[in-house]
């Protein structure tokens, strides 16, 4: 089964895999104990973590290794500001930042703080400019990835940094999506990341603090790593990790060059083997392994299906296709089409052999989708039209948008009811490719009812 | 070399090894995902689950996986903690919990909460009744491990899960030390494990909630392991970690009585063959792989140093080995000696003849020890003596008091000056042990300064 998920979870790493069958004999003991096994164990975690600091450009004490990216984003945010508090109890960070930020952020709402989401363009970057003037006094914290994990985007790290270093707010870089093919950004306060976003094993994460930033650990008293982390400290699975980080990043330099092009590749053909679909995040300063689209008229979970069925495994940030039936954070912070959308993020052994056939699939599988939603083809006029989609889910109002414009004249106008949260999105990008002007948005009739506003131009 | 420390870690059972193994090609991607591989990582998990509930008495939508028995304690306390708030902020816990609920209930404290620990009789157990008196009003939670992990007394889970039922007060059980031989007690409204004291292998713990006991996450939302751990799912680890379940527990019936007799030789032998050697815990109802036992006149650290250069892993509660330098809090709740500590505890596979040649290593090692701290013999007397061990620690206090005794008459007194804190609870150990009485203390002249008074009977 051709692979395209590697940026939810990267194939481990044959030396990773070695190196985690020869740590289940090496390094199985206590690492706390002061008997052979426990005190080997020990230099292994040693060891590890200075492979592991080199990597990031900081202090073997300065990292310590948590069991998730998740767990690494969540200390690392309610750490930091527990530790700064004194600063105050603002948040800066993009609005495009992992969920376990997020998260973060909404129980440090929760607590008293504030927090502030920075805008990014249709592009996913994050604007420098607005996160310039979101660091007011009391900021305790600012968050910005390194790369979004979405739609590859990376971002302006070293510009922000040197903001957040002349107002004196520590900054957390969540590098989870980039360590392993861009390595470390320089910059940081704090870095968190995970090993199974780069080849190493599931249950390992890595939080990194600087000497010197304040950080006081939001969980109970632990005397494990450094007492940041608690509990015992799953050692071969380190050991495995770090070998896999040491691994990726010298494979980098040769490997990135690949991915780029073969992501450019799918990046040209796309657009003209499938009708209807954006690509979207930036052609430059991306990831290399990565790309996202999406396609009007197409319900994203059925896509998923149709891809799988032909043996593709992929992700999507369509609203149906997550639990709470709302899109990607991600594509709406950059206001962009969430209808349809696959991400495909390719693992360092994929086959040339598999993109063709993926490119060969695609089509086919969109128009299928298509087909069974009745998605719009041309007819005739009236002057002004109301649509009622009340009550159906994404891609529904889009496809009826699609289909009833050819009903009213050039400069005629559309009302779309819509009491789905990805119309809001969807709507104004399906406009804007297809260059018909998005008037706007009024309340309608109705439980979270909304009116979007279309006007023909064309 | 002869590993007696399968208290601290188990080695992994050769099935787990093998889970593992095939998991990793297996159960390898993100089982959030729509595809196929993680669709079968989705079904490789919830079999796991199924398995684990099962040997749990629990239906599989009580059972989520966390990353350690330390985190399985840590969201069980403040989770219940939390989720109960409305019966009151009051926690009762035994004093010989796991420093993982013992550093919960500190954080709950820090927080405004209340705490009160149980104390213990000397055989480490759990005294019923003044459980009972703790739980006044406005009790939200109570604690009681299964079984201790450090002299292996079986606690009364039945009766207090009686007292607690009978005052609508959740019971948390911290089964980690006991889940593999004796399997799950009944009466827990919540109940942790930790896999690698099973056999499993690192990075898995267990939390069980029952239905209707009240429970409110302390960490950030996430969606996974129905809201209660965050972070991406280890999912080979928690395959291995079920198998090695299903794999102790089916061997314990016959494994048991085997541990029993290995630990029932160990504790006849041991007071022939080392002289003023204390063995600690019951010799009914206690894990059956584990024997404590403590000798006087011994650094505990220095007996490790000489059993490790013998090959042997063994572990010790006595305050040189901890990094706070104070004696284990188990064996102060029990009020027993606590120099020259030293935890035996056996895995499933332990040699006998690894046994024949501890029983003839530890004697010597405790003669190396001892010869090297100038341990006491006979002399002659005077009246009333003052002994200043000011700035020394243990075990050298009650190496000089022993010294000294027949430097006073019997119904002498002698003054012991210490400003170690296991002095407090050696010398009324020692006191015990040589039928001597123990007047009891008083501040003396320096920081942290103590006089014990022991009166010469003999």
């Amino acid at each position: 089964m051709p692979y395209f998920d590697a940026a939810s979870t990267a194939p481990l790493h044959p030396l990773a895999r070695q190196a985690l069958l020869s740590a289940l004999d090496e390094g199985w003991a206590d690492p706390a104990r002061l008997y052979r096994d426990g005190r080997r164990a020990r230099m292994l975690l040693d060891a590890a973590r200075e492979t592991v600091a080199a990597e990031l450009g900081a202090r073997t004490d300065e990292v310590v290794f948590t069991t998730s990216g998740t767990q690494a984003n969540q200390l690392a945010v309610l750490g930091a500001l527990a530790g700064n508090h004194r600063n105050g109890r603002h948040l800066v960070h993009s609005a495009v930042e992992h969920s376990s930020v997020l998260h973060a952020a909404e129980r440090h709402q929760a607590d008293g703080g504030t927090a502030a989401a920075v805008p990014v363009d249709r592009q996913g970057r994050v604007r420098t400019g607005a996160f310039a003037e979101e660091l007011r006094p009391g900021t305790a914290l600012a968050a910005l990835q390194s790369a979004n994990h979405e739609v590859g985007t990376v971002q302006p790290v070293a510009e922000v940094a040197e903001l957040c270093a002349e107002r004196g707010v520590p900054l957390l870089v969540d590098a989870a999506q980039s360590l392993g093919p861009l390595g470390a950004p320089r910059g940081w306060s704090l870095l968190t990341a995970s090993a199974h976003k780069w080849g190493g094993p599931a249950g390992v994460g890595v939080l990194a603090v600087r000497k010197g930033v304040r950080y006081r650990s939001p969980l109970p008293a632990d005397d494990r790593e450094a007492g940041r982390v608690p509990g015992h400290v799953n050692v071969p699975a380190v050991i495995a990790a770090a070998v896999a980080l040491r691994a990726v990043r010298q494979e980098a330099a040769a490997l990135n060059p690949v991915q780029h092009a073969r992501i450019a590749r799918l990046r040209e053909a796309l657009p003209g083997l499938v009708p209807d679909l954006a690509v979207l995040g930036p052609a430059e300063d991306r990831l290399p392994h990565l790309l996202t689209f999406s396609c009007l008229y197409v319900d994203g979970e059925a896509l998923l299906g149709e891809l799988d069925r032909a043996g593709f495994a992929v992700t999507s940030g369509s609203s149906c296709t997550s639990s709470t039936l709302t899109p990607s954070h991600v594509l709406a912070a950059m206001g962009v089409l969430t209808e349809g959308n696959i991400r495909v993020s390719l693992p360092a052994d994929c086959a040339d052999a598999d993109l063709d056939r993926f490119l060969e699939v695609l089509p086919r599988a969109v128009a299928a989708v298509r087909s069974t939603l009745d998605a719009p083809s041309a007819t005739p006029s009236t002057d002004e039209l109301t649509l009622d989609t009340l009550g159906r889910r994404c891609p529904i109002p889009v496809i009826e948008l699609a289909k009833h414009l050819g009903d009213v004249p050039v400069g005629g106008l559309i009302r779309v009811l819509s009491d789905d949260e990805a119309a809001g999105l969807d709507i104004p990008a399906w406009c804007e490719m297809r260059d018909q002007e998005y008037v706007g948005s009024e309340p309608a009739e109705g439980v979270g009812a909304v009116a979007y506003l279309i006007r023909r131009l064309s």
